[in-house]
Protein backbone atom coordinates (compact mmCIF):
# COMPACT_ATOMS: atom_id res chain seq x y z
CA UNK A 1 0.00 0.00 0.00
CA UNK A 2 1.37 3.46 -1.17
CA UNK A 3 1.98 5.88 1.89
CA UNK A 4 1.30 9.73 1.46
CA UNK A 5 4.06 12.22 1.00
CA UNK A 6 2.74 13.27 4.66
CA UNK A 7 2.95 9.45 6.05
CA UNK A 8 6.65 9.34 3.93
CA UNK A 9 7.84 12.46 5.54
CA UNK A 10 6.22 11.50 9.34
CA UNK A 11 8.27 8.08 9.00
CA UNK A 12 11.62 9.80 8.21
CA UNK A 13 11.07 12.80 10.50
CA UNK A 14 10.63 10.46 13.30
CA UNK A 15 14.06 8.69 12.64
CA UNK A 16 16.09 11.59 11.79
CA UNK A 17 17.90 13.18 14.79
CA UNK A 18 19.51 15.41 13.43
CA UNK A 19 16.56 17.48 12.32
CA UNK A 20 15.23 17.11 15.66
CA UNK A 21 18.10 18.35 17.41
CA UNK A 22 17.60 21.44 14.62
CA UNK A 23 13.86 21.87 15.56
CA UNK A 24 12.82 21.91 12.44
CA UNK A 25 8.74 21.51 12.37
CA UNK A 26 7.17 20.29 8.51
CA UNK A 27 4.88 22.82 7.77
CA UNK A 28 3.51 21.08 4.23
CA UNK A 29 4.33 18.35 1.91
CA UNK A 30 2.95 17.24 -1.29
CA UNK A 31 4.79 15.65 -4.51
CA UNK A 32 8.08 17.05 -4.90
CA UNK A 33 7.61 19.76 -2.34
CA UNK A 34 8.25 20.58 1.00
CA UNK A 35 7.90 23.68 3.56
CA UNK A 36 10.28 23.79 6.42
CA UNK A 37 10.65 25.78 9.41
CA UNK A 38 13.09 26.44 12.36
CA UNK A 39 14.59 28.86 14.77
CA UNK A 40 18.40 29.57 15.09
CA UNK A 41 19.75 28.50 18.31
CA UNK A 42 22.86 30.00 20.18
CA UNK A 43 24.32 26.74 20.06
CA UNK A 44 24.08 26.96 15.91
CA UNK A 45 26.47 29.76 15.80
CA UNK A 46 29.79 29.87 14.17
CA UNK A 47 33.11 32.28 15.12
CA UNK A 48 31.58 34.99 13.64
CA UNK A 49 28.19 35.11 15.90
CA UNK A 50 25.96 34.58 13.06
CA UNK A 51 24.77 30.84 12.16
CA UNK A 52 27.33 28.11 11.09
CA UNK A 53 26.94 27.17 7.08
CA UNK A 54 26.37 23.96 8.52
CA UNK A 55 22.97 25.35 9.79
CA UNK A 56 21.09 26.91 6.67
CA UNK A 57 22.47 23.92 4.87
CA UNK A 58 21.10 21.28 7.29
CA UNK A 59 17.65 22.75 6.93
CA UNK A 60 18.05 22.90 2.51
CA UNK A 61 19.09 18.96 3.10
CA UNK A 62 16.15 18.36 4.98
CA UNK A 63 13.89 19.88 2.40
CA UNK A 64 15.31 18.62 -0.37
CA UNK A 65 14.78 14.86 1.35
CA UNK A 66 11.48 15.24 2.11
CA UNK A 67 10.72 16.89 -0.63
CA UNK A 68 12.20 14.29 -2.97
CA UNK A 69 11.45 11.01 -1.47
CA UNK A 70 7.71 12.31 -1.78
CA UNK A 71 6.96 9.49 -3.91
CA UNK A 72 8.00 6.64 -2.34
CA UNK A 73 11.05 5.97 -4.04
CA UNK A 74 14.26 6.37 -1.84
CA UNK A 75 15.85 9.36 -3.02
CA UNK A 76 19.71 9.76 -2.28
CA UNK A 77 21.48 13.02 -2.62
CA UNK A 78 24.35 13.00 -4.81
CA UNK A 79 25.39 16.60 -5.62
CA UNK A 80 24.16 20.03 -4.06
CA UNK A 81 25.41 23.81 -3.23
CA UNK A 82 24.17 26.45 -1.27
CA UNK A 83 24.78 30.31 -1.69
CA UNK A 84 25.20 32.09 1.30
CA UNK A 85 23.28 35.51 0.58
CA UNK A 86 22.77 37.00 4.23
CA UNK A 87 23.42 37.04 7.71
CA UNK A 88 21.19 34.32 9.92
CA UNK A 89 21.12 35.58 13.50
CA UNK A 90 20.20 33.66 16.85
CA UNK A 91 16.43 33.64 16.85
CA UNK A 92 15.84 34.08 13.37
CA UNK A 93 13.15 32.25 12.27
CA UNK A 94 13.84 30.34 8.72
CA UNK A 95 11.60 29.18 6.80
CA UNK A 96 12.98 26.79 3.68
CA UNK A 97 10.52 26.00 0.25
CA UNK A 98 11.72 23.02 -1.37
CA UNK A 99 10.15 22.78 -5.85
CA UNK A 100 11.12 20.57 -7.75
CA UNK A 101 12.90 21.80 -10.80
CA UNK A 102 13.09 18.43 -13.04
CA UNK A 103 12.09 14.61 -12.36
CA UNK A 104 12.58 11.64 -14.27
CA UNK A 105 12.98 7.90 -13.70
CA UNK A 106 16.48 7.86 -12.03
CA UNK A 107 17.27 11.89 -11.19
CA UNK A 108 15.57 14.80 -9.70
CA UNK A 109 16.67 18.12 -9.62
CA UNK A 110 15.08 20.73 -6.69
CA UNK A 111 15.86 23.93 -5.16
CA UNK A 112 15.44 25.21 -1.66
CA UNK A 113 14.87 28.59 -1.39
CA UNK A 114 15.45 29.89 2.54
CA UNK A 115 13.77 32.74 3.95
CA UNK A 116 13.60 34.65 7.39
CA UNK A 117 11.01 36.20 9.68
CA UNK A 118 11.38 39.31 7.39
CA UNK A 119 10.72 37.44 4.13
CA UNK A 120 14.75 38.40 3.40
CA UNK A 121 15.98 35.50 1.31
CA UNK A 122 18.79 34.19 3.42
CA UNK A 123 19.95 31.10 0.82
CA UNK A 124 19.54 29.41 -1.97
CA UNK A 125 19.90 25.61 -2.50
CA UNK A 126 20.55 23.51 -5.44
CA UNK A 127 20.35 19.84 -5.01
CA UNK A 128 20.43 16.61 -7.56
CA UNK A 129 19.85 13.15 -6.21
CA UNK A 130 19.55 9.88 -7.71
CA UNK A 131 16.37 7.44 -7.42
CA UNK A 132 17.25 4.06 -6.07
CA UNK B 1 50.52 42.42 15.39
CA UNK B 2 49.65 39.73 13.83
CA UNK B 3 48.06 36.76 14.58
CA UNK B 4 49.36 33.29 13.35
CA UNK B 5 47.18 31.04 11.34
CA UNK B 6 46.87 29.10 14.61
CA UNK B 7 46.21 32.07 16.66
CA UNK B 8 43.01 33.01 14.21
CA UNK B 9 41.83 29.46 14.24
CA UNK B 10 42.03 29.08 18.28
CA UNK B 11 40.19 32.82 18.23
CA UNK B 12 37.35 31.25 15.88
CA UNK B 13 36.95 28.20 17.26
CA UNK B 14 36.64 29.26 21.15
CA UNK B 15 33.38 31.33 20.06
CA UNK B 16 32.17 28.73 17.44
CA UNK B 17 29.28 27.56 19.38
CA UNK B 18 28.66 24.95 15.96
CA UNK B 19 31.64 23.27 15.85
CA UNK B 20 32.08 23.10 19.48
CA UNK B 21 28.78 20.86 19.28
CA UNK B 22 30.00 18.93 16.43
CA UNK B 23 33.26 18.17 18.70
CA UNK B 24 35.35 19.25 15.99
CA UNK B 25 39.34 19.19 17.07
CA UNK B 26 41.52 21.24 14.93
CA UNK B 27 44.50 19.13 13.89
CA UNK B 28 46.91 21.50 11.74
CA UNK B 29 46.28 24.76 10.24
CA UNK B 30 49.26 27.12 8.15
CA UNK B 31 47.54 30.01 4.92
CA UNK B 32 45.30 28.18 3.12
CA UNK B 33 45.44 25.05 4.92
CA UNK B 34 43.15 23.05 7.52
CA UNK B 35 42.91 19.57 8.72
CA UNK B 36 40.45 19.12 11.25
CA UNK B 37 38.39 15.96 12.80
CA UNK B 38 35.22 14.65 14.31
CA UNK B 39 33.17 11.91 15.10
CA UNK B 40 30.26 10.90 14.18
CA UNK B 41 27.54 10.61 16.73
CA UNK B 42 23.80 9.43 17.30
CA UNK B 43 22.05 12.43 17.03
CA UNK B 44 23.85 13.33 14.18
CA UNK B 45 22.03 11.02 11.83
CA UNK B 46 18.95 11.70 9.28
CA UNK B 47 15.86 9.03 8.40
CA UNK B 48 17.93 6.63 6.75
CA UNK B 49 20.54 6.17 9.89
CA UNK B 50 23.38 7.75 8.14
CA UNK B 51 24.88 10.89 8.98
CA UNK B 52 22.82 13.76 7.69
CA UNK B 53 23.94 15.67 4.73
CA UNK B 54 24.28 18.93 7.04
CA UNK B 55 27.11 17.24 9.28
CA UNK B 56 29.60 16.25 6.31
CA UNK B 57 28.44 19.74 4.71
CA UNK B 58 29.31 22.01 8.57
CA UNK B 59 32.72 19.84 8.62
CA UNK B 60 33.33 21.19 5.72
CA UNK B 61 32.42 24.36 6.23
CA UNK B 62 34.45 24.91 9.01
CA UNK B 63 37.26 23.78 7.22
CA UNK B 64 37.01 26.15 5.01
CA UNK B 65 36.65 28.93 7.54
CA UNK B 66 40.02 28.03 9.15
CA UNK B 67 41.79 27.65 5.94
CA UNK B 68 40.74 30.92 4.36
CA UNK B 69 41.39 32.96 7.48
CA UNK B 70 44.40 32.05 8.16
CA UNK B 71 45.99 35.36 6.40
CA UNK B 72 43.84 37.42 8.92
CA UNK B 73 41.50 38.91 6.52
CA UNK B 74 37.97 38.27 6.78
CA UNK B 75 36.72 35.51 4.42
CA UNK B 76 33.15 35.28 4.23
CA UNK B 77 31.53 32.30 2.48
CA UNK B 78 29.50 32.83 -1.11
CA UNK B 79 29.29 29.82 -2.24
CA UNK B 80 30.00 25.75 -1.63
CA UNK B 81 28.94 22.34 -3.23
CA UNK B 82 29.29 19.02 -1.89
CA UNK B 83 29.31 15.79 -3.08
CA UNK B 84 28.01 12.94 -1.14
CA UNK B 85 29.97 10.04 -2.49
CA UNK B 86 29.56 7.77 -0.08
CA UNK B 87 27.52 6.23 3.18
CA UNK B 88 28.68 8.07 7.14
CA UNK B 89 27.73 5.84 9.87
CA UNK B 90 27.66 6.78 14.00
CA UNK B 91 31.09 6.49 15.20
CA UNK B 92 33.01 7.04 12.07
CA UNK B 93 35.73 9.46 12.45
CA UNK B 94 35.95 11.62 9.50
CA UNK B 95 39.22 13.80 8.94
CA UNK B 96 38.29 16.72 6.58
CA UNK B 97 41.97 18.49 4.69
CA UNK B 98 41.28 22.10 2.94
CA UNK B 99 43.37 23.05 0.44
CA UNK B 100 43.34 26.86 -1.19
CA UNK B 101 42.96 25.61 -5.43
CA UNK B 102 43.34 30.15 -6.00
CA UNK B 103 43.40 32.99 -4.45
CA UNK B 104 42.84 36.70 -5.37
CA UNK B 105 42.93 40.27 -3.60
CA UNK B 106 39.03 39.43 -2.93
CA UNK B 107 38.37 35.93 -4.42
CA UNK B 108 39.51 32.41 -2.54
CA UNK B 109 38.64 28.88 -3.72
CA UNK B 110 39.07 26.16 -1.27
CA UNK B 111 38.46 22.32 -1.71
CA UNK B 112 38.01 19.93 1.25
CA UNK B 113 38.21 16.30 1.26
CA UNK B 114 36.69 14.26 3.95
CA UNK B 115 37.57 10.44 4.75
CA UNK B 116 36.65 7.92 6.98
CA UNK B 117 38.26 5.84 9.53
CA UNK B 118 39.46 3.53 6.27
CA UNK B 119 40.99 6.17 3.98
CA UNK B 120 37.73 6.43 2.12
CA UNK B 121 36.73 9.28 0.47
CA UNK B 122 33.00 10.18 2.28
CA UNK B 123 32.79 13.73 0.63
CA UNK B 124 34.14 16.17 -1.85
CA UNK B 125 33.60 20.08 -1.24
CA UNK B 126 34.34 22.75 -2.79
CA UNK B 127 34.00 26.28 -1.32
CA UNK B 128 34.33 30.35 -2.87
CA UNK B 129 34.78 33.04 -0.29
CA UNK B 130 35.39 37.11 -0.52
CA UNK B 131 38.00 38.96 1.39
CA UNK B 132 36.20 41.63 3.28
CA UNK C 1 26.61 59.84 -18.62
CA UNK C 2 25.31 56.29 -17.50
CA UNK C 3 24.12 53.92 -19.94
CA UNK C 4 21.00 51.85 -20.01
CA UNK C 5 20.92 48.45 -19.94
CA UNK C 6 20.56 48.29 -23.54
CA UNK C 7 22.84 49.87 -24.36
CA UNK C 8 25.46 48.43 -22.25
CA UNK C 9 24.33 45.02 -23.48
CA UNK C 10 24.89 46.18 -27.58
CA UNK C 11 28.17 47.30 -26.48
CA UNK C 12 29.09 43.46 -25.06
CA UNK C 13 27.27 41.58 -27.87
CA UNK C 14 29.07 44.01 -30.05
CA UNK C 15 32.98 43.00 -29.18
CA UNK C 16 31.09 39.18 -27.92
CA UNK C 17 32.26 37.06 -31.09
CA UNK C 18 31.59 34.19 -29.50
CA UNK C 19 27.95 34.96 -28.61
CA UNK C 20 27.91 36.12 -32.05
CA UNK C 21 29.39 32.59 -33.46
CA UNK C 22 26.38 30.87 -31.11
CA UNK C 23 23.44 33.01 -33.19
CA UNK C 24 22.77 34.77 -29.96
CA UNK C 25 19.60 36.88 -30.08
CA UNK C 26 19.22 39.43 -27.53
CA UNK C 27 15.13 39.60 -26.73
CA UNK C 28 15.04 41.67 -23.97
CA UNK C 29 17.14 43.24 -20.99
CA UNK C 30 16.44 45.08 -17.88
CA UNK C 31 18.24 45.73 -14.47
CA UNK C 32 19.21 42.71 -13.31
CA UNK C 33 17.45 40.50 -16.03
CA UNK C 34 17.83 39.45 -19.27
CA UNK C 35 16.42 37.06 -22.18
CA UNK C 36 17.75 35.61 -25.05
CA UNK C 37 17.21 33.31 -27.64
CA UNK C 38 19.65 30.93 -30.07
CA UNK C 39 19.09 28.14 -32.22
CA UNK C 40 21.29 25.13 -32.42
CA UNK C 41 23.58 23.84 -35.60
CA UNK C 42 24.69 21.23 -36.23
CA UNK C 43 28.59 22.28 -35.63
CA UNK C 44 27.29 22.92 -31.79
CA UNK C 45 26.88 18.60 -31.07
CA UNK C 46 28.75 16.14 -28.93
CA UNK C 47 29.41 12.79 -29.50
CA UNK C 48 26.23 11.65 -28.93
CA UNK C 49 24.82 13.70 -31.20
CA UNK C 50 23.24 16.03 -28.52
CA UNK C 51 24.42 19.62 -27.95
CA UNK C 52 27.90 19.84 -26.68
CA UNK C 53 27.33 21.07 -22.82
CA UNK C 54 29.36 23.59 -23.70
CA UNK C 55 26.58 25.17 -25.67
CA UNK C 56 23.26 25.34 -22.94
CA UNK C 57 26.22 26.46 -20.75
CA UNK C 58 27.64 29.10 -22.93
CA UNK C 59 24.00 30.71 -23.48
CA UNK C 60 23.88 30.73 -20.02
CA UNK C 61 26.72 32.69 -19.08
CA UNK C 62 26.34 35.38 -21.60
CA UNK C 63 22.67 35.79 -19.92
CA UNK C 64 24.38 35.94 -16.69
CA UNK C 65 26.58 38.47 -18.17
CA UNK C 66 24.31 40.87 -19.83
CA UNK C 67 21.94 40.64 -16.04
CA UNK C 68 24.90 41.23 -14.02
CA UNK C 69 26.09 43.87 -16.11
CA UNK C 70 23.22 45.94 -16.77
CA UNK C 71 23.58 48.59 -13.90
CA UNK C 72 26.81 49.60 -15.51
CA UNK C 73 29.83 48.20 -13.07
CA UNK C 74 31.83 45.41 -14.58
CA UNK C 75 30.77 42.17 -13.29
CA UNK C 76 33.27 39.28 -13.14
CA UNK C 77 31.74 35.88 -12.95
CA UNK C 78 33.35 33.61 -10.53
CA UNK C 79 31.48 30.27 -9.98
CA UNK C 80 28.95 28.56 -11.72
CA UNK C 81 27.05 25.60 -11.75
CA UNK C 82 24.66 24.10 -14.38
CA UNK C 83 22.21 20.90 -14.09
CA UNK C 84 22.02 19.65 -17.96
CA UNK C 85 17.88 18.31 -17.45
CA UNK C 86 17.18 17.38 -20.83
CA UNK C 87 18.39 16.55 -24.46
CA UNK C 88 19.11 19.15 -26.74
CA UNK C 89 18.92 18.57 -30.59
CA UNK C 90 19.94 20.48 -33.98
CA UNK C 91 17.43 23.44 -35.26
CA UNK C 92 16.07 23.40 -31.32
CA UNK C 93 15.33 27.00 -30.46
CA UNK C 94 16.63 27.60 -26.67
CA UNK C 95 15.47 30.92 -24.64
CA UNK C 96 17.35 31.49 -21.82
CA UNK C 97 15.83 33.89 -18.74
CA UNK C 98 18.34 35.15 -16.69
CA UNK C 99 17.28 36.57 -13.17
CA UNK C 100 18.38 38.10 -10.13
CA UNK C 101 18.25 36.10 -7.06
CA UNK C 102 20.45 38.52 -4.56
CA UNK C 103 22.64 41.24 -5.19
CA UNK C 104 24.84 43.44 -2.48
CA UNK C 105 27.77 45.94 -3.70
CA UNK C 106 30.51 43.32 -4.28
CA UNK C 107 27.93 39.86 -5.06
CA UNK C 108 25.69 39.03 -6.74
CA UNK C 109 23.79 35.41 -7.66
CA UNK C 110 21.61 34.96 -10.23
CA UNK C 111 19.30 32.41 -12.19
CA UNK C 112 19.49 30.96 -15.34
CA UNK C 113 16.71 28.74 -16.67
CA UNK C 114 17.14 27.40 -20.40
CA UNK C 115 14.03 25.76 -22.36
CA UNK C 116 13.55 24.73 -25.84
CA UNK C 117 10.50 25.59 -28.29
CA UNK C 118 8.13 22.93 -26.78
CA UNK C 119 8.64 24.98 -22.81
CA UNK C 120 10.40 21.83 -21.74
CA UNK C 121 13.50 23.40 -19.94
CA UNK C 122 16.59 21.94 -20.72
CA UNK C 123 18.72 23.21 -18.11
CA UNK C 124 19.17 25.66 -15.08
CA UNK C 125 21.92 27.15 -14.43
CA UNK C 126 23.31 29.18 -11.24
CA UNK C 127 25.88 32.07 -11.24
CA UNK C 128 27.76 34.21 -8.81
CA UNK C 129 29.28 37.18 -9.88
CA UNK C 130 31.89 39.90 -8.27
CA UNK C 131 31.07 43.70 -8.89
CA UNK C 132 34.99 45.42 -9.20
CA UNK D 1 34.20 -6.80 -27.54
CA UNK D 2 35.60 -4.50 -25.23
CA UNK D 3 36.74 -0.96 -26.62
CA UNK D 4 40.06 -0.04 -25.13
CA UNK D 5 39.55 3.72 -23.19
CA UNK D 6 41.05 5.42 -26.76
CA UNK D 7 39.49 3.75 -29.23
CA UNK D 8 35.95 5.32 -27.46
CA UNK D 9 37.15 8.24 -27.21
CA UNK D 10 38.36 8.35 -30.68
CA UNK D 11 34.83 7.10 -31.30
CA UNK D 12 33.26 10.12 -29.73
CA UNK D 13 35.71 12.47 -30.83
CA UNK D 14 35.36 11.90 -34.38
CA UNK D 15 31.40 12.65 -34.31
CA UNK D 16 31.74 15.58 -32.21
CA UNK D 17 31.38 18.51 -34.05
CA UNK D 18 32.18 20.92 -31.37
CA UNK D 19 35.00 19.68 -29.65
CA UNK D 20 36.31 19.84 -33.19
CA UNK D 21 35.05 23.37 -33.77
CA UNK D 22 37.07 24.01 -30.41
CA UNK D 23 40.19 22.54 -31.96
CA UNK D 24 40.63 19.87 -29.22
CA UNK D 25 43.15 17.45 -29.17
CA UNK D 26 43.38 14.18 -27.07
CA UNK D 27 46.67 14.07 -25.54
CA UNK D 28 45.55 10.80 -23.10
CA UNK D 29 43.08 9.19 -22.14
CA UNK D 30 42.82 6.00 -19.63
CA UNK D 31 40.31 4.67 -17.59
CA UNK D 32 38.68 7.82 -15.43
CA UNK D 33 41.43 9.89 -16.96
CA UNK D 34 41.53 12.18 -19.40
CA UNK D 35 44.03 15.11 -20.77
CA UNK D 36 43.32 17.69 -23.64
CA UNK D 37 44.71 20.91 -25.02
CA UNK D 38 43.63 23.20 -27.02
CA UNK D 39 44.40 27.31 -28.18
CA UNK D 40 42.24 30.00 -28.17
CA UNK D 41 41.45 31.52 -31.42
CA UNK D 42 39.61 35.10 -31.81
CA UNK D 43 36.11 33.98 -32.32
CA UNK D 44 36.24 32.37 -28.88
CA UNK D 45 36.25 35.81 -26.74
CA UNK D 46 33.46 37.96 -25.00
CA UNK D 47 32.36 41.14 -24.96
CA UNK D 48 36.00 42.01 -22.18
CA UNK D 49 38.12 40.45 -24.88
CA UNK D 50 39.41 37.63 -22.58
CA UNK D 51 37.73 33.43 -23.29
CA UNK D 52 34.09 32.79 -22.89
CA UNK D 53 33.36 31.22 -19.95
CA UNK D 54 31.67 28.98 -22.36
CA UNK D 55 35.29 28.14 -23.87
CA UNK D 56 36.96 26.77 -20.65
CA UNK D 57 33.52 25.24 -19.94
CA UNK D 58 33.32 23.44 -23.10
CA UNK D 59 36.71 22.11 -22.59
CA UNK D 60 36.08 21.04 -19.18
CA UNK D 61 32.81 18.72 -20.23
CA UNK D 62 34.72 17.13 -23.50
CA UNK D 63 37.49 16.25 -20.22
CA UNK D 64 34.91 14.71 -18.13
CA UNK D 65 33.28 13.51 -21.53
CA UNK D 66 36.05 11.48 -22.36
CA UNK D 67 36.93 10.02 -18.78
CA UNK D 68 33.68 9.03 -17.15
CA UNK D 69 33.04 6.74 -21.18
CA UNK D 70 36.46 5.65 -20.53
CA UNK D 71 34.53 2.31 -19.31
CA UNK D 72 32.45 1.98 -22.19
CA UNK D 73 29.33 2.70 -20.82
CA UNK D 74 27.39 5.83 -21.47
CA UNK D 75 27.73 8.57 -18.88
CA UNK D 76 25.86 11.37 -18.88
CA UNK D 77 26.45 14.35 -17.44
CA UNK D 78 23.49 15.86 -15.27
CA UNK D 79 25.40 18.53 -13.07
CA UNK D 80 28.18 20.30 -13.29
CA UNK D 81 30.29 23.39 -11.94
CA UNK D 82 33.45 25.84 -13.37
CA UNK D 83 35.01 28.04 -11.07
CA UNK D 84 36.73 31.05 -13.35
CA UNK D 85 40.09 31.64 -11.60
CA UNK D 86 42.65 33.75 -13.98
CA UNK D 87 41.45 35.35 -17.07
CA UNK D 88 41.97 33.49 -20.88
CA UNK D 89 43.34 35.13 -23.88
CA UNK D 90 43.73 34.83 -27.27
CA UNK D 91 46.72 31.82 -28.34
CA UNK D 92 46.61 30.85 -24.39
CA UNK D 93 47.13 27.25 -25.27
CA UNK D 94 45.00 25.08 -22.46
CA UNK D 95 45.23 21.84 -20.96
CA UNK D 96 42.48 20.11 -19.12
CA UNK D 97 42.98 17.14 -16.79
CA UNK D 98 40.73 15.25 -15.41
CA UNK D 99 40.45 13.17 -12.95
CA UNK D 100 38.05 10.49 -11.14
CA UNK D 101 37.44 11.43 -7.42
CA UNK D 102 34.31 8.54 -7.20
CA UNK D 103 32.78 6.01 -9.19
CA UNK D 104 30.09 3.66 -8.06
CA UNK D 105 27.86 1.37 -10.34
CA UNK D 106 25.68 4.32 -11.21
CA UNK D 107 27.66 7.37 -10.52
CA UNK D 108 30.49 9.12 -10.97
CA UNK D 109 32.37 12.22 -9.91
CA UNK D 110 34.99 14.15 -11.54
CA UNK D 111 37.38 16.88 -10.85
CA UNK D 112 38.99 18.91 -14.09
CA UNK D 113 41.48 21.12 -13.72
CA UNK D 114 42.39 23.94 -16.71
CA UNK D 115 45.78 25.66 -16.62
CA UNK D 116 47.43 27.80 -19.32
CA UNK D 117 50.80 27.14 -21.48
CA UNK D 118 52.99 29.20 -17.94
CA UNK D 119 51.39 25.98 -15.23
CA UNK D 120 48.60 28.63 -14.03
CA UNK D 121 45.82 27.20 -13.18
CA UNK D 122 42.78 29.26 -14.96
CA UNK D 123 39.53 27.25 -14.27
CA UNK D 124 38.73 24.25 -12.17
CA UNK D 125 35.69 21.88 -12.51
CA UNK D 126 33.59 19.31 -11.00
CA UNK D 127 31.25 17.16 -12.87
CA UNK D 128 28.88 14.46 -12.15
CA UNK D 129 27.92 12.13 -14.08
CA UNK D 130 24.93 8.79 -13.83
CA UNK D 131 26.04 5.75 -15.60
CA UNK D 132 22.66 4.26 -18.09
Amino acid sequence: MMMTPEEITKTMMDKDAFSQWLGIEVMEVSLGYSKLKMIVREEMVNGFQIAHGGITYALADSALAFASNSYGNIALSIETSISHLYPVKVIDELTAIAIEISKSNKIGTYQVEISNQNKKVVAHFKGTVYFK
